[in-house]
Order: C-alpha cells, then structure tokens, then sequence
C-alpha cells in the first residue's frame, strides 16, 4: 500500500433488486471495493437511501486504505437508476420497481457525503460502462440492449450518451416489431420487449411446453411450467433441449427483427448485449447474428460487431462513473 | 442591383426524375436561381454530369449578375445523390436508378467547375434542408422522413447530421414493423417501406378497389387500377372517397408504428414528413398523430412535433449547401 495521487468517483448502481456501488480512478484503469446488497425497496425510500450512503461511505473507505488516497481525492458519485428521470433536477421522476414518485435522490446523496453527484438512467449507465471498459471499449457508436425482466437500452453517438430531446432516448424495448402483436405493458402492440424480454421469453416457454411429458426444461422446473425462468431456458437449449432450442432461436428471430432496425437506422460500431441473456451464449449469438443479416443492410452488418456484455454485474457502475465525468466534464469514449 | 460581399455556395440534388440546382448565401437567407431539369439517367452518365455541370455554371452566371457577387465569391459545391456513397471518397457507390456504380461524381464536378465540392446522401440532405430553413428550423434532434416511390430518412443529432459507421444510418423505410410481414424490395420482410412508400399505397390502393364499381379514387383512373398513384389516393380522401380515406388511415397506422418506434428510440424534437406524402394533409396527419400518441411514450410525443416538410422540391438544394458547410466547417442548426 502506497500513497497515490489518483483521484476516484464513485459509482452507484440502484436497481429494483440490488444497490451496486464501487469505486474507479478517473481513468477507469480499475474497480476498486465492489459490493452488492439487497435493495429492498419495500422498507421505503429512506431505508433505501440510508444503505446506500452507508455503501458509499464503505466503499470510499476501503479505497482509501486500499490506495493510501485521502478523502479530498474522491470527486464525486455517480448515480444510475431507473427512470424516467430528470438529469438536470437530479430527480426520479418515478420508478414503479422502487415505488418512488419525483424523489429528490440526487440531493439526498450528495448532502450526505458532501460529494458533487449527478444522476443518469441505470440501462444508458450499463451501455456507457461497457463502451468505456467493456465490450464496446473505445467505440464511437454503440447500441447497447439490456434483456432481463424487460428490455432497457442506450445510445452512444460519437463517444457520448445520447439522451434525446426529453431523457426518454435509448428505448430499445418499445421498438414495434409486430404493428398487430402481443400487447405490451407500455400499451403499445407488438413491442420487442413483449417478445424478448427474459419475462416473455419464460412466457413462451410455458405455451412451448404445454402438453409436454418429459424434457431437460420439463425437468429443470419441476414439472411445474410457473416456474420456468429464461435462465432455465437458455441452461437446457445449451443442453440441447429442443424445445428450449426452439424458444431460443424464435427469441434470436424477434431480437433480429429488433436489432435489425436498429442497424438501418443507427448504424453501429457495436450492438452489447447484456442482462441475464448473456448466459444464453452461442445458441442465441449464432441464429441471431444469422437474422440481422438477412434483414439489415449488408455495409451496416459489415461494420457492426454483436457482442455480449463483459461487466456482468459491474456495467452500471462503471457506467455511472463514466455518467459523472460526462456530466461534470468533457468525458468521450473515444 | 448592388455589389455584394457576401459569398455563396451551389447546392445541387441529383435525382432519379430531376436534377435540382440552386444558390444560396452562405447564412441561407436566400434561395436564389433555383432550376430543375429532368435528368435522363437513360442518356449515360457522361451526359448526365455535362448537364449538372452546365446548370451549375447558368446558376452561378444568374446569381452573379442578381447580386454584383464576382465568381470568387462562390465557395463550393454541394451534391446530394442517391445511396449508398462514400463521402469521403466522394464516390456514389452504387445508384439503382440512375444505373452509376462506383462513380467519382465530386471530383468530375469539381474538376470541370474549379470549386470545391462535397457529396452526401439525398435522403440527409433533405432531412438538413428542413432543418436549417424549413420546418425544423433551429431544432437539434430531427428525423425526415420522405415518403415518395420509397421511404428515405435521415437524422440530426445535436444540429449535424448522423451518418453512422459507415454512411449508413437513417435507412427509415427498412425498420421492420411486421416481422413476419410483407417482403420489401431490400430482402427483409415487413419493413415501414412495404407498407407505406408510394409504391406500397398504390398497391393497397389497387387492392382494395378490386371488384368495386364507382367512387371517386375509381374515376380518377378511368377504372384501370394500374393507373393509381398515392397523390391519387390523397387527393380522393381528401375528397371523402371511403377507400381512399381507409387507405391513408391504414397508411397512417403503419407510419405511426414505425414513427412511434422511432419517438421511443431517438425522442427526437421534430420529425419532419416530406415528399409526396405532403399532400396527403389532414387525411393522414390527423390519424398518424393519435396513432403516434397511442404507440409511444408520453413524454416522448409530449417532445416532438410532426409536421409536413415547408420546402417541397428545394429541400434537397438547400440541405446539400448545408451538407457542404457541414463538411467543410463546423455548421449545425443550432
């Protein structure tokens, strides 16, 4: 342990299930004093505020006798969190899986440990992570696609997260796939994220295996199609589960018609695939890749890499470090 | 007439049907000497480029003696041409309906003109023309989209245009928004372009009219179906034809799939509909809008304007003059 120079932003990822928050020099060369808790939302806004402070305040003192750095070395705190949220205000504006409605969350945390804080959306901040250290390290422009519970997104155009003209960028989920579709939790029809999401994919799976009498999935549940998960899912297609096989591919086809768009539209350098999908490995990768280029354009599909993510659960952090320099700084991927 | 100092720049839209050149002064105030002429793809390329070349040299010669400007005044050459391009190289790559591959266009125009000159895509062009002068002017986040015998588009973010990786970006018309849908001319099934162009309204114009026996849309074309054109079914709803009016709201629907996936993605401050598709009016704005707000997130359509394109036939000129500022300066509309 030697004294350094470095300075340090923390990051905090605040997700409906776990508060991740960590710290990196400026560079992003490292992460230093990762760490996980349970959320539990259900213990109120207070509750949660306090955990997190409390993580915050660990996590720079782990750093510092990590680092030998002092206090006054820690610029700031990065927050990601889910939206929609008012970037300049520093407020969620309301976030159903928190339960919280315009909070001043900003304010709260930067109050507390006298830190500049800034506050970005938690699906743009796991994008800006992987295109900082990730699997989009160093590229201009990146799509990244988030599929767990549902589908979030985020867009970076030259190096920087784009926004949009009201926060609401990036919303890769609610992309019409299908005019005529299934009906989407958004009120739209035919959403990708009512095809595609890990909630639709296990959705899918139980009409699959409806009137089945044995299988790798079959078994994996119990025999008990409430429980089928899309993590069970893409275990027994790499197990070579036809049916889970099946599931996989049509989900490779919905999220080809998706990302398909996307490269006609935006053009890419990388598309990141992250969430829970990233377990899916080759036996969504290979059809999916095999869709986008029957239905995109050959120069987009030639110069986009489709990739899964790399941070697992450290993207949002990284992000939301990478959201702070953005916003307090000059800060470009590229 | 009095001698001027301000300096101008030539702005040139080569399409399929016309060739559209005119001047402008360098802070777009002006539309000066604009002129079309058909551009005869059939006559060769050769022909085809004495004849720009030579409307390139009338509008400068009007434009000097309208403003007492002497030749040194006039900076560059902007070219907007159909896709896909190499802007760099300055090369139209390959152009389906004039028959050109692989054709070095700038550098045949700035050899013969001595000016500097800049190529771009048509499609952007008109997108940069709207938004620098037209119906989008001093927005920073726009998306045209220009509905003739295809569905073209392109994208300002933060006032410049986005080309994407590889000039790519702003394929509108290829969106999917029927995965399983109609086949569209580019391979992919259920794009925006199948459903919508003016090529697919006639279509469904020519469907939906078989067996009839009167109505207004069926005297415009002297009851032989393969005359329908979309300004037919636009002028005969807006006339009250009913299958006229159901064609453009069938249109709408579809166009409000796409757009709504676009609002979600990009939350754009202005989306700009030009081309033929004008002079569809209230027919299809009025529904697109509802449609609009039922697909896409409130805030997101609280943000954003849809309007009709305010330039017509001049957007492509005055986009291409921007285009040229563009590339060669720091030019954004905002």
């Amino acid at each position: 342990m030697s004294p350094t120079r470095s300075s340090f932003i923390i990051g905090v990822d605040l997700g409906g299930t776990n508060i991740v928050v960590g710290a990196m020099p400026e560079d992003g060369s490292r992460e230093i004093a990762f760490r996980s808790s349970p959320t539990r939302a259900s213990e109120g806004e207070d509750s949660v505020v306090e955990r997190m402070i409390q993580m915050i305040e660990d996590v720079i003192a782990v750093t510092m006798a990590e680092t030998g750095a002092p206090r006054a070395n820690f610029l700031g705190v990065g927050i990601g969190a889910p939206g929609p949220l008012d970037r300049e205000l520093g407020i969620i504006i309301t976030a159903p899986n928190l339960g919280w409605k315009m909070f001043p969350l900003r304010q709260r945390i930067q109050a507390a440990t006298g830190l500049k804080t800034t506050l970005d959306n938690d699906a743009n901040c796991a994008t800006m992570g992987e295109a900082w250290t990730g699997a989009a390290k160093g590229a201009k422009n990146v799509i990244g696609v988030t599929i767990g519970t549902g589908i979030g997104g985020g867009i970076i155009i030259d190096g920087r997260l784009y926004h949009g003209s009201s926060d609401v960028a990036g919303e890769i989920g609610h992309m019409t796939i299908d005019s005529t579709g299934r009906r989407c939790g958004c009120g739209n029809y035919g959403c990708l994220e009512a095809y595609a999401s890990g909630t639709a994919i296990a959705e899918r799976a139980r009409e699959a295996l409806a009137g089945e009498t044995d299988g790798v999935l079959l078994a994996m549940c119990d025999g008990q199609l409430s429980k089928v998960t899309a993590q069970m899912v893409y275990k027994a297609a790499n197990e070579g589960d036809l049916i889970a096989v099946d599931v996989v591919r049509e989900t490779a086809r919905f999220l080809g018609a998706g990302i398909g768009a996307l490269l006609n539209v935006l053009n890419p350098e990388v598309v990141v695939l992250a969430g829970g999908v990233v377990n899916a490995g080759e036996a969504l990768f290979a059809p999916l890749k095999v869709e986008i280029r029957r239905r995109a354009f050959a120069p987009a599909v030639d110069a986009c890499r489709i990739v899964p993510g790399m941070l697992g659960g450290s993207a949002g952090v990284v992000g939301a470090v990478a959201a702070f320099k953005a916003q307090t700084g000059t800060f470009a991927t590229s």
